[in-house]
């Protein structure tokens, strides 16, 4: 069986036809520039595919409530033409299939939970970080939706000691996003990510405000698994420095054996790589046949 | 048809009979003492009372993985007595009816989405803050279970500018739950949350703290209500406090009506008061026969 995956993203969107067992057969990947160019190419890789379901991880914030007028939309984007667009509309006019819409991070959510680090669990939260931080979060074996959808990216946590950096959030200021995404770690070290040193000083801070951000969601959804992925995370160093971080922090509060015996498995990279998006997708262009 | 309550509490427990409409028709409640000695009170109370079902909204932490050999524990509790103690295992050698195995505070968001504040909602958060907070979640029409079970009020928040409250918690020190719990309150004031003047700075501080709070479950699960209980939430001054420092510190970033247009209906006490807790057991006994 033939299914769509659409991984729309603020810079690229990834089209790729692929199979109920996670297989991907045949993709594209163009720039996103305007909606009307970018969905026409959208329409053209897709068209006469026989494709059964179209799954679309989208950038958001978008609006998930099937009760909405609005339902379908990318709503308050900053980004130019994308505001208060139906893509969900306009990929109906074209395709008369069931289609499954959900965020990014919610879909790769997931593909890991079907194909990837998370197998056989009901529970797990995806983190990306990157240019943004943003998170999908599946539990009780569904993705969760609710006012909207999870922003996990921005909420708050506690400032390092000593740390006067204002933070890059344009909302919030010093939001997780704010304190930890790459264009963070950019402008406070000057460097991008990946051309500062492995034993930069700036790994140890970037640790500490992640591990803030997971102890707060191990304490409010409380995963059976973490698993980070984006650009800033193909920093591997990170992963020990954060898990540390994460077991002194929680003191011993959480006295669960993943953490305490097994917290290389609690918290890994996603096994999908950055594939995550796309088999997101087509993890949801499956869930909706099912 | 008879269902059967009990909120196990750290202080005291209450028992009950009630209806799958919600009505209690019989109660007792009594303080919490030995494991042996209350249990021996619970089942007294239930005996030959012809209940279908029995809930249980439980003190914390307890085990609630059925794949666990501790099922149904009270695990790591600093109650004398109480810890590892096989609370259902107990049960079970009284009652060979269904058990449904909960958090008090999952509970009383069941309870509040059934008969309460949240009926017709598939998501919502409770949270209590009193001795303790905590709170229960209730996401796409389920009680959030996951590794172990939502902690919420030992996140980490942002400290209010110029605040050098070292914190109560005695894990975490300055989580929420060590800056705005009802001895956090005592203990920076010298008064209780119900001696301070209604308009006592404290107030605002706490109004601060809380909304840090709010803030960070609404990125995270996006609830479609949340529900303020327990002891220092009976200073109702509190509320229009954190709806206004809520709108201000998330700052348009959630552009939805619940918060823009109605946050009155959005951030509210417990439509079952006091009852939220013995009527969320309730609906934990109806909900295993479902």
């Amino acid at each position: 069986m033939l299914l769509g995956a659409i991984e729309a993203g603020g810079t690229k969107f990834v089209c790729a036809i692929g199979t109920e067992k996670g297989e991907i057969l045949e993709r594209v990947s163009f720039a996103t520039t305007t909606p009307e160019e970018t969905l026409k190419k959208v329409v053209e890789f897709f068209w006469n595919k026989k494709i059964k379901s179209l799954g679309v991880g989208c950038f958001g914030p978008i609006d998930l409530d099937k009760n909405s007028k609005t339902y379908g939309y990318i709503t308050s984007t900053p980004k130019s033409g994308w505001s208060n667009y139906n893509i969900v509309g306009e990929l109906k006019k074209y395709f008369d299939i069931p289609i499954n819409f959900d965020t990014d991070v919610n879909g790769a959510a997931l593909g890991e939970a079907k194909w990837g680090s998370g197998v056989g669990l009901d529970s797990l939260i995806y983190l990306t970080v990157g240019t943004g931080i943003g998170g999908g979060i599946y539990t009780n074996g569904t993705l969760v939706h609710g006012m909207t959808h999870p922003e996990t990216g921005h909420i708050f946590v506690s400032r390092a000691d000593g740390d006067e950096y204002k933070g890059k959030c344009p909302y919030h200021g010093d939001c997780l996003e704010g304190m930890a995404s790459g264009p963070a770690i950019e402008e406070r070290w000057g460097s991008s990510a990946s051309e500062l040193p492995k034993n930069h000083r700036a790994w140890d801070l970037e640790a500490y405000y992640l591990a803030e951000g997971l102890i707060n969601y191990i304490l409010i959804v409380s995963p059976k698994k973490i698993i980070l992925g984006g650009g800033v995370m193909k920093q591997k160093q990170l992963f020990p420095l954060i898990r540390k971080k994460v077991i002194e922090r929680l003191n011993g509060y959480v006295s669960h054996k993943n953490i305490l015996e097994d917290i290389e498995n609690y918290i890994v990279y996603p096994k999908l790589g950055d594939d995550a998006g796309i088999c997101g997708a087509l993890a949801l262009a499956d869930l909706v046949l099912n």
